[in-house]
């Protein structure tokens, strides 16, 4: 019932063949590898006039245009570094890949980490960031914010679970529908101005006192979360149909120049229109303008704004679990990481991501300016890291015009270095400092599992030399079989059956609490008339696994040393699911200490109870 | 290291035999099995002003001194019945014992049910109202309410891990001071009204609008949780020393009369100050008008109640362990609740309702007034099942003066059942509704245990000629050997030498991905030389289980019926416990799937690693 459950939920298991149809074109690749970056329009700028207008009212309007043609400058750099990156890297050169190979791989696994981080950021941000778009438009849904968080998580997270294809599909109109929504509002919004249009203007309550050049900068790295989600597409390379880099470059070039209009023409659309942020969204702000607050593009605006944030944190999907596979097959992360899942997506990481996603909504209560300060550190960090392997890398193989692809990476790596020291100190203590300190202390773990991963291959691995040497009817050790029994009944006369055919050296052994029970058994297994020793021994702290273990090394068991021990356990298979809450108690917990020993072995045998 | 934690928090491991001085004498036993009843003086009464105060004013103070009358009739009833019951079950006469003995088993089980859901009342009731007081007397407190009923419902926990004796002493003393308190308080509050002092008259505001007759059945109802907790001392008679019944009925004696003069003296006080409790605890409130709001009296008073109160949950953690562990060993609840921890206390059943009273004080919030809906039908329901139990016993067994004690139980029997009916109907839509509900439902779960254990043992017995008849050396079966392995390396090598000393028919076996892996070990496993022969299965859908079934089941295997299969499994033991997360992520899963089949059986070799 449970696996057709499953399957009702994730879909029929996909097979490796299946692989091949499940990767992107141009068409359907857009939509799902740019959702994060082009959704970020509908909080970036919000979040530079939540900082700005409270210190400086009126003013920050035209502060805004002047930083957000600074982001959209740094945003030229990285799609121009990142279509060369493509290039190097056709089968995904994530930062994590591009460091490890031409920097160092803490480097390599710096940028990991940090990527790791803001993909499971990105998925809170969006979601609260679109469920607050919703709530600006429908007052009275906002007690529930947090709840409507956690369920469209949960509801993404199935989505992904079902597999790539069917994500693209889902995930790919609303994305169309979201750039032609705030386009035509652009454009409306020009005519309507142009027309003479002027909405009337606000008051403003100044209260904040701050130096300018820190509050730019504060306000500069709230705006920098628009070019989140950039690096998609490189990391996704393998992902598009053939050919995979001419498909993935022309995605980023239009990606970029999406971003450029959307988040340029609100940006300028704002200073227009002087609405100012807060309670509600900026976007949903800008369309009340536009359009009046009962028309039907108002409402269109609300509903693909909510839709691609959403959706954003779909990207993370598609990234976060690649990611983590790619680590996890070099040893950088726990294997299961590595293995995909029914639908041929990884399913340990699409549950690893929505965990902590949800933790984080749930702590910060789904409210997006306290989310955006741990945000954009770990992907500036990690477009750094990509950037300056990258420069290392055309040092290192030269080729044509080796030069200037140097000095494109090199300066990228400069200027997305200056962005991530602004946003650590500029947004410090708004929770960069989590970052800034959780950085480290996941290097430090994902080294020393790789140290870990490594010392076991060593361990387990034999030479060529040492294949051939073995030969299995050499020296064989005895196996001794120790069958433990509560009471005689078909259990244990099951178990010492089976005991005798792999062994001739069979021990019943038995634990009881006083002497009267033990007797009782003695008496009825005597009944047997088996020549199988029967071992009863008295435990007054009610302990199982320490007498036997105890009776093993003493002198009444002669134990020969090199010898094998194979423990039988019973285990009760029941039908109904919830009978096995009744049975096995101490099953798991035995096996669990007696496997601490080298010697034993623990068989662990089936009894089907029929009711 | 987990040991040593444990072993800190726990205590040392007790023996069997240091059971004996574990029991309680006279003064030691009071306060552990009465504080529950003593401090529901603590809230019965304020619980009766909140219901009458608001309807009717300041003619409640009267109407609840005539309520009070009402209920300590009620309560010499039940001492004599109880005292009845402790001569006749001197090995602890719970509810569940009698009833089950004197009715039906489904009556007895119904006792338990009762019994157990309102043990977790209590603690919930005690702690949540004991955190009351507190922040009644320190109004900065309020807010982490929930919080600090959470640590404490924790701590007290861990103190009954360390077992019984060590409660005792730790809930003994603030017993004791408790009762001072309030006798001080009662003595002190007489002499100054006697001495003309009157406090201000509080204005009234009444604003709902009630039916007398159901107005004081309800406060009537919230009363009658002055009476929870009576029954304790008839439960726990085998926890006395010898002689265990005289002592237990002392006891009980004395349990009585301190809740007859605390109640009594309290209600009579609350009266006489006409004192509105509310927002503050009603005892607080007195002690205030009595001592003043600065006096030591005063805060004494808060602290010993605060901490009768905490210790009022004690009772049921003497109490409901004691209870499950009777009806697991006879198969009416899961065996786990029947075994004694390391410190000889019922650590399963000291969990199952740590837990339980956690999520119930987090759901309604640590509120008093909202969690006493729920409270005292339970225990009157087990009072009048265990009265109509003795009422039939007595009709029964006969014996000197029976007609005179079968009319005392019966007379107990019919007025606790009207006040069950009493409860019910009044609290119905505050709560009681839930429990009404949860009990049938709870008699219906443990009756199916029942059916199941009884089922499984009829499977398992043997018969004297069944054993007889066994002959292990008659028509043995062939026990074959499947070792699946990943690689050829150390783990499959020792688990194939292990495999060729329990079985003569052996088969390594390996699910590949592809056929090149495949290729692969294939080509590793030919340079051990060995006739044991390797499978090598392509898995399209990445599953290891299905192929190993399918196999088994294919001509290939020539499986004869009746054989058993023995699989290998490897498993990991790691010294460092997080290195357990890298590793065996899919063992556990294999097992459980493999067990389902009857003819195998898994064996799960350890592979001890070094880092």
């Amino acid at each position: 019932m449970l696996q057709r459950f499953k399957s009702f939920l994730i879909g029929k298991p996909l097979s490796n063949e299946a692989m091949e149809h499940e990767r992107y074109s141009v068409l359907w690749g857009l939509p799902i590898l740019s959702s994060d970056a082009i959704s970020s329009v509908a909080y970036a700028g919000q979040e530079m006039l939540i900082v700005l207008i409270p210190a400086i009212g009126i003013l920050a309007f035209g502060k805004m245009a002047f930083l957000s043609g600074a982001i959209v400058a740094l945003l030229v750099i990285l799609t121009i570094s990142y279509r060369q990156t493509i290039d190097s890297y056709p089968n995904g050169g994530g930062a994590y890949i591009v460091a490890k190979d031409n920097i160092s791989v803490p480097a390599g696994v710096t940028a990991g980490a940090a990527l790791a981080l803001d993909y499971i950021l990105t998925v809170a941000v969006s979601v609260s960031s679109g469920v607050e778009q919703i709530t600006s438009a429908i007052s009275v849904l906002k007690p529930y914010s947090v709840i409507i968080c956690v369920t469209l998580v949960l509801l993404i997270m199935i989505g992904n679970l079902r597999g790539l294809r069917e994500s693209s599909r889902m995930f790919g109109l609303p994305a169309y529908a979201f750039i032609f929504a705030l386009l035509s509002m652009i454009v409306w919004g020009f005519i309507r101005y142009s027309t003479g249009f002027r909405a009337p203007e606000p008051t403003y309550q100044i209260t904040m006192n701050m130096l300018m050049p820190l509050l730019l900068l504060k306000a500069f790295s709230s705006g920098c979360t628009a070019l989140t989600g950039v690096e998609a597409v490189s990391n996704g390379v393998p992902n598009f149909k053939a050919p995979a880099v001419k498909h993935a470059k022309t995605v980023l070039l239009l990606l970029s120049l999406i971003i450029l209009f959307l988040f340029g023409g609100t940006s300028i659309l704002a200073n227009l229109y002087h609405v100012i942020p807060g309670d509600r969204a900026l976007l949903i702000l800008i369309a009340e303008q536009v359009f009046g607050n009962s028309s039907f593009m108002y409402y269109f605006v609300t509903a693909t704004t909510f839709i691609i944030l959403i959706m954003a944190a779909n990207t993370s999907y598609s990234d976060f679990p690649l990611l983590l596979s790619v680590m996890a097959k070099e040893g950088y992360a726990p294997r299961q990481l590595s293995m995909r899942g029914d639908r041929l997506s990884f399913s340990n990481g699409i549950l690893l991501l929505s965990g902590v996603a949800i933790i984080l909504i749930i702590i910060f209560q789904a409210k997006v300016t306290a989310l955006i300060g741990l945000y954009a550190v770990g992907v500036f960090l990690s477009f750094t890291l990509s950037q300056f392997g990258m420069f290392k890398r055309w040092r290192r193989v030269k080729g044509k015009h080796w030069h200037y692809k140097a000095s494109v990476n090199g300066f990228g790596a400069l200027v997305t270095c200056i962005v991530v020291i602004i946003i650590s100190i500029s947004k410090f203590s708004e929770g960069a400092w989590i970052v800034v300190l959780l950085i480290p202390i996941l290097v430090f773990l994902i080294l020393k599992v790789k140290k870990h991963y490594t010392s076991v291959s060593i361990q387990l691995s034999m030479t060529k030399d040492e294949l051939n040497e073995i030969d299995f009817d050499r020296d064989v050790y005895i196996n001794r079989v120790i069958v433990p029994i509560e009471s005689v009944n078909k259990t244990s006369v099951r178990a010492i059956r089976y005991a005798k055919t792999i062994s001739d050296n069979v021990t019943a052994f038995n634990v009881s609490i006083d002497e009267e029970s033990g007797n009782k058994i003695r008496e009825k297994y005597d009944m047997l008339d088996t020549d199988i020793p029967l071992i009863v021994k008295y435990s007054p702290f009610r302990k199982i696994v320490e007498p036997l273990l105890e009776f093993i090394e003493s002198a009444e068991y002669e134990y020969r040393k090199g010898d094998m021990i194979t423990v039988m356990l019973p285990q009760f298979a029941t039908k109904k699911l919830w009978h096995r809450l009744l049975h096995n108690g101490s099953r798991a917990y035995i096996e669990r200490q007696l496997l601490k020993h080298k010697h034993i072995v623990v068989s662990v045998m089936p009894l089907h109870l029929k009711d």
